[in-house]
């Protein structure tokens, strides 16, 4: 279970308040390379966690919970950039483009983005679990596949997009206060990558884990074409040459070559459709 | 650009059609460890790649094309398991459960799940790109950050995820040409586990790709927490030992340690709601 | 503006209330090739409807209206076929098979499928605006174009697909009462399809309306292409003979014939990538 | 920011683990009327309240991060139910019935269901972040306005159809962990339903809140029709009298009454279509 | 089954088209706060309406009916925003910024917004069931429970943040026309929430018709955390003193108190996992 | 199965590269009236095609493989748009790094829409398989309904909303390069439409493939109404004469008329909710 403390993680300060930045920050909040995606990956792979050593499970759930709070310290960035705090500063604000805009202050108005978004007519203000062009996060991204080496991976793949994404953020940043609490999560998204390949090292490494599942036996996968690279250009697009093609695999358990690829199996024929399929007469008979 | 080949990359037959087999199928076509997913995923990295080597571009398209013809192979097999072709074999199925029930016959209709999917209603007894419970595979789960390594590792978790996803399949299994037919894939997963992997090789290994992006300067990070644990947990829950928490880190740019969460951020305070933003009236003064 | 009637456009008669058939019917609620579609279809093209006639604006209002009624209509036929009123009837039909699963009784549940699904969790026995498989209707479907041609094939290709599920509804019922609505539904959907190829009649038939958008002048698109069936099939694989092969073009503008395909642009470069764009060292320089 | 200790909120305890219960549990996840909700409702509208007083942003912050705890218990409930632990009982109930179904065994994998959803294929029985049908939850449905008592509403709104689908559940339950599990979240959700409206009381109750947003001047919108029921039946299906036809309203502002529907607008013209616009030619002149 | 009259509810009028207001308004049509949303809801509620007293069948039934006509107001607004017509004022108003953007004329077709979205490529110049972001309404909104009292807190908070919409929107409008129809549009919102918390009233108000659903026996839930605040904070983020945390709760069944969480249920253990479960093989022994 | 040539099907040239344009261009991408739409489309009928001749598979695949083609040509279009090449070009542009780059240059980043969206936070300046706001693409608008004249018409409101799109897009248009390309693609559209109809001429035209599915007996429809218009418009709302009020229908089979729309069902009862089933107290006895 879990407890709270009101105060921030990290601090989160915004000299500047920016509602177009505000929209790019929400791709952090909402979207597939954002928090709540690695937050709630982590939360499902640990709760499904199963396997003889608890540490994984709890490893897992660490992690997750430092997640939430950085949902938190994004959703109040995304408020700080929307308006200046307190209100006075505001009416400042508004002679100013962009910002005006968002007030709705005269022909500013017409600067178009801050007034069309869900910011100023769906959340009075504040962030929303959605990306920067307001579609919202879907769960089916949280990547939980009950086998630990395979999530570790999809684990990789999020703090790494993570990271991407915060590293344009910070580059497209301006102010002070942005620049520093971007500065923490991609120090914090650098660790989790770390992290998650630690726990490949522990299962022994590209040797010891992989193939993904190593439950299954490789002798019962098709040996002829376990590690090929299949070639399907036609003349002129042959296959690049790569450590891909040759030499011994990653695995140390076969060795890399290319297959010209051809088709090896029959054309399809799945005859007529039946007659009270709705198909129509000319399908039937 | 594209050509095909009427024929099948390899043989699919299916002895014994069985729908709910077909439905399970769905998986490897709609869901997110699905082939559509890979297939469309190498294709967007492909037609994105950036950067003075053409091989990465060339080589994705290899397998991207590829895929094409795993999708077209599992649609090919989810229709055999619909129906036996010809026709009139599939009268004599009607006589027994399952395959019954997907004929409308009798009392059998009630073994009910043939009855109820959209492989019935919708499709004509052909597959649909949907998982095994029907939700459309929707565009979002293709990644392509435009950061060769970041698309690796979600290469990597693709592959990994669906292995895992075809060895259940395998596990499940009756028919002999459904097992022969996913002993190809299984292997062909393999194959592409290596293959993205190689990719990181090619680019240092994890010194060398990592963190992602490696072209950030590490230098502008926070350089206090890049490569400490976060122990989240209160007392009698602290974060479990691990490589992640002590030595050299796996990139050999850091020395992992833990460090117990603490708030160093404020506790935020948005301040009153704006008198004509649609707040109550006591949100506002 | 909308009036209602509180009776039915046509009776809706259960006699044998049957929770799986219950399921069917949703497709024909919340699928694709549903009512909710075709009915926010026709309005949503009503009310953007432009044109110095307003008789096409007017007519698809006419049809907009209808189908509310049938909505209606299904989402009576699932809340009987949910259970048997009066409640008394319900313990009767408890003692057997599918009826009693979802009445919660005995081993009978574990018939699974009334117990899982959201009749029994979120509606109490009711209708939802979702499809066979629990897939809420997404208002992407409902195609409105703005070109009132392009409209009418959109509203041709829903009512095909619709009156095809109507059909296999038919096919699948047992009882009378559910026979005696489709069968009024299935006529309904002869006129809708007859209806809206009669506005393509009235732009001029395929000679007129074609190819659709009428207004831009065919000068102006590729002249060496516009009637060529693309071959891209390798050796063996050629392209079958048929109508689009040869002879004049249905529109009446042009001549079929068959082109092998061949790649006429480059080979793509999209050069480097930025210093600062967030991508790998490697795809920098 | 957020802490975690390893123990469950409440004891979750499964004797005859029952994967058809494990998938009816899912709806109270990844349901609209499910916990993951609520958390992240409460969590947005937390991180986004506005005011003088934090009480209610701290308020909703205490109850936020109970729910956490709630999403936890409901996914060990699903596993519990998923598989017995340790692993030879499992082979124990591969015997009987349903749990057999999900093992593999023999013919009662046509007991179906097991087998085809996304616990067996997708997670390796474990919960994932869906309803009871596999439809991920989509974060459209966190409902955080920026007004106090519109949110309010919406929590309360969001509980009741909780503590509708935690009675099902509890109805449909035969274990007695299960029930005793849910026997504390209906009483939890109790709770928060009287807790949300007591906001309501704060802020002055039926009078003093609404109408919602109470910092609009009424005296802006149409004086003729704000309390005016609308009767919109024709002859026979007239409106029937309620404590919404006549009398005082229940804010104190106005007097309900009956309004029988007419057309107060224009027929809509919108004119031609413009040239360029991709219309058929007889839309535009 | 319903009827139509061809003129609109309440006049439709704009002054000073403003395709970025037409998008604004898309939100109160195809948003989770807007038309679409509260038509259907009503329709599934009166569709599936069970009980003794046909009442509130019949009067969902009457307010449904008129939430078409609102989505048809919105959608003609939406219409006549973008273009004037007839179309020669049009080619006038192309001189001028945002006007000029849409119709594709020089540097104004930077100002960007108007170019982009689909009013230009899809509908030519019409609304869409979308929202201002265009993301289409997805049908998952639509909240019938089959509790009577759940389904009027639904309504009230979907009226709620309807009416903080159509504020903001008014709050937002400078033609006269729209503001016009507005104030209607949030006259309309004032009433809704009367009458459906009128309903609670006539269930008994909070103390007859709460907790939701009244049918539950509280007996058999927890009795001693139903009506307990559990306070999740730590040290120093203690729980606010509020009506909820003392006296007589709402519903007059409980008194309301704090308890300071803390966990009472045991460390989850999910065992190893199945061999054949595509795990990895350190997860199985 | 598939091969490439590593060479587009037609030239893609980008002279004044337009991050604007590339947005709009999406929606010829990740649109529903785009080419992921027909490409998966084809697919899926061809792979599921039933019938004796198999002639109708080949031929949707031969266009099916063409379409892939197309998807490629745009996303290189938008690829190119999104930065000059080579690398050099760029650097003018860009004033101030990556914000200046996108824009064009100073306070333009304020115009906005560059920043914003995912091109530049999620892919590096590359496609992404979304339409022009930013919607991912989902599957469920792949239509393959087993029956081929249904489909046939699927194709045609495809192709006829595609071509309406990609005319709208080259008169957007301002690059020579992506006019050329249009002209191209426009083309295609013409010959597509076309083809599809020829399929619907070979099955024997309006008479002979209507009404779809035209192996369902007209004999067991509805005689009464099976080509009546339905007339829903109160006084003064009648409905318009058309070719569809009288005289034969275009399938040759009955004759138009028009029906004033009546009530020729009951008032619906669906009688009280069961006792355990949630609902409350009043609604079940």
């Amino acid at each position: 279970m879990f407890y709270h403390d009101k105060r921030l993680q990290y601090p989160v300060k915004v000299e500047n308040p920016d509602p177009v930045y505000a929209r790019m920050l929400q791709q952090a909040i909402g979207g597939v390379e954002g928090e709540i995606r690695v937050c709630m990956q982590y939360m499902f792979q640990s709760w499904g966690s199963r396997g003889p050593n608890p540490k994984y499970r709890d490893m897992l759930m660490h992690t997750a919970t430092e997640e939430i709070g950085h949902i938190e310290m994004l959703a109040t960035a995304v408020a700080l950039n929307l308006e200046k705090a307190p209100a006075q500063l505001q009416e400042e604000g508004a002679s100013d483009g962009i910002v005006g805009a968002v007030m709705g202050g005269g022909n500013a108005r017409h600067t178009i983005e801050g007034m069309l978004h869900r910011h100023l007519l769906s959340t009075g203000m504040a962030a929303y679990p959605a990306n920067a062009e307001g579609v919202p996060f879907d769960m089916s991204h949280i990547y939980a596949s009950g086998n630990l080496a395979a999530d570790m991976y999809c684990n990789v793949a999020a703090e790494a997009t993570g990271r991407v994404l915060a590293v344009r953020l910070y580059n497209a940043a301006h102010d002070p206060g942005m620049k520093d609490m971007l500065h923490f999560m991609i120090a914090r998204d650098t660790m989790h990558q770390q992290q998650w390949l630690a726990v490949i090292e522990e299962l022994g490494g590209l040797q010891g884990a992989l193939p993904i599942p190593n439950s299954f036996p490789q002798s019962q996968e098709d040996q002829k074409h376990n590690y090929d690279f299949f070639d399907t250009g036609l003349q002129g697009s042959e296959a690049p040459e790569g450590r891909w093609t040759h030499g011994p695999s990653l695995d140390g358990k076969g060795t890399y070559s290319v297959f010209k690829n051809v088709p090896m199996g029959q054309v399809p024929d799945l005859g007529p459709a039946r007659p009270d399929s709705g198909a129509e007469t000319q399908q039937i008979s």
